[in-house]
């Protein structure tokens, strides 16, 4: 499409503090003259019955239709009928894997610097198959399944991500000492798609290790693709060195290059409505959006704009030690972006 | 037993480093008189049919007379035919508890201060029923099975442990909100045994939110109790907070008050032979062995003056960035022993 016309996008304000931290992407975007006209679906009160969720047909249409979309946090409602929002997204849009970059943010001190590494999940299938069921009272089993299928596709993905944005090493990580079969076969599926990439270093990182290797010194690791679980326990793990879910992006791909970007955090009722959470997730999960769209200016001006307004440490959200509003911090990244210019 | 009929232990030295770290036990044994008559055990180069593995069923019928064991690193040899060493331990003397205590070490800096939490892993099913097929060709699975007898024993033995230690909270790890069958009934045995505890607080965590609760800020925690691979990562992740395996001691329970010490570092066949290896796991865990038997004024001993060599910092092993060897460190140990008596 021609800058002129312009693309559009899904979004999914979600709820809680969900449509104050879109209303800051929406503004960011306006100030960088992101080239982006939005799609907004919200999350119904009605369960629709062809997702089994609160999230409508419509709504996941639209998705495939623009081929990208950003996704604040949906808190799943409590009972029993319906499945979780996250859940019901990656599968009915065949989300294979979840790509989450975890770099320090300048200016944001934690116990660790210079971490920058991408945790790549594989997000369809292993230990999130939903299949469990009682054997005999008080013994219960649940079902693992590992794909050859689903395992080369994510290996691919994680190679073709490392040679793409010029990283040296690919660390596939596993429990194969005791799931022999399963994650056996994810490490196979690793080794064939690492075969084909002679110049990314690729490596085999049981799990147990790689978190202790993790808090004892990041900087060891570059790319890691794992199975769905493990890609869960690590993407936070790693969220924790640099501060937290508040302030790490997220994107789920597709097959046909779907891409919907998401803040992983909570959606944070407690303090919904109050103008105080912190919008830097949905922020950065928006670039990696952009970057998805090969809008590679827009997104490194609004990176920049982001960073340096934490590094200002002027206007900081309450999480990160300060009293800035939602608005304050946005209106402080808007005129970073000016300034810049 | 009087003081003066020694209690015999069973001591597996293990591979690799095994013999020089358990060398290293026995004469700080000796020099702090403790009374214990070692039964020593090696790992065979035959493969026991009882056992399907080099460990012996004299070895294992040692460790159910005696009731207490040392163990130090054992490779499980590479080849088919036979189980991992440490699980057929597991197996065969129904060690169903796996208890970690994790302490920084003072003088021994690392990002983290002031932790100090016990991690209690269920160690007899789980994610390690070792029950894994292909279901057809490029489609596998592997079976997690969870019963209401190894969560409520594992639960018990948490709960008392916080109890004798004077412990205030007890977390349960999981992911009941995917896994709502095993990991919910796991969860459900933890609140049934949490009912008889009023004056301890039991909360439950999400094992992706408690990976990033830890790195974040670990003194948050006190017991985490879990099932069998939770506990595998966590423990992991904990030893790195402190400084890593090579500094944590462990502990397996078994039915009829068994406990197997053990340090869970590897057997580093690159330094072995060389006088070079830090014996802390080993000798940690023979302090947690020594305060099984109740002997606390020899594991109060034993442990300050572990903690005083290493904080004094004169005399470290390479892997803590000193160049003393194993003996100079153990001797080190042996005279801040008599120096405090
Ligand atoms: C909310 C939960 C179902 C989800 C998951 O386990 O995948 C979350 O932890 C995530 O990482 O997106
Ligand atoms: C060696 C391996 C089988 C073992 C495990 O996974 O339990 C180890 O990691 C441990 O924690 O003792």
């Amino acid at each position: 499409s021609s800058p002129s016309t312009p693309i559009r996008a899904t979004l999914f304000p979600g709820d809680g503090i969900g449509p104050e931290i879109a209303e800051s992407v929406k503004q960011v975007f306006r100030s960088a003259e992101v080239p982006i006209e939005w799609e907004e679906h919200f999350v119904g009160d009605q369960i629709d019955p062809r997702t089994q969720s609160f999230l409508t047909w419509e709504s996941l249409e639209s998705v495939r239709r623009n081929g990208v979309g950003l996704k604040g946090p949906m808190a799943t409602p409590i009972g029993k009928g319906h499945r979780s929002l996250n859940l019901t997204l990656r599968k009915e849009l065949n989300l294979f894997a979840n790509v989450r970059p975890c770099n320090s943010l300048p200016g944001y001190k934690t116990r660790y610097d210079d971490v920058n590494l991408i945790t790549i999940r594989e997000n369809t299938e292993g230990e999130y198959s939903g299949l469990e069921h009682q054997v005999v009272r008080g013994v219960v089993e649940s079902l693992k399944i590992i794909t050859r299928q689903a395992s080369l596709r994510v290996a691919e993905y994680a190679f073709h991500y490392a040679k793409a944005h010029g990283r040296e090493r690919v660390s596939a990580i596993h429990k194969a000492n005791i799931m022999q079969k399963t994650d056996g076969l994810f490490l196979k599926c690793c080794r064939e798609v690492a075969e084909k990439y002679p110049d990314i270093t690729y490596e085999e990182v049981v799990i147990d290790n790689c978190c202790m290797m993790l808090v004892k010194n990041p900087v060891l690791f570059d790319v890691l693709v794992m199975p769905n679980l493990y890609g869960d326990i690590i993407s936070d793990l790693c969220a924790g060195l640099i501060g937290g879910l508040g302030l790490t992006p997220s994107c789920n791909i597709g097959e046909g290059g779907i891409a919907l970007a998401e803040a992983v955090h909570g959606s944070a009722p407690d303090i919904a409505g109050k103008n105080m959470a912190n919008p830097t997730a949905l922020l950065l999960s928006s670039v990696a959006m952009l970057r998805h769209l090969e809008l590679h200016d827009k997104a490194d001006q609004i990176q920049d704009a982001i960073l340096k307004t934490i590094a200002e440490g002027k206007y900081r959200t309450a999480d990160l030690g300060g009293s800035a509003s939602t608005t304050d911090f946005t209106k402080a990244i808007c005129e970073n972006l000016i300034r810049r210019t």
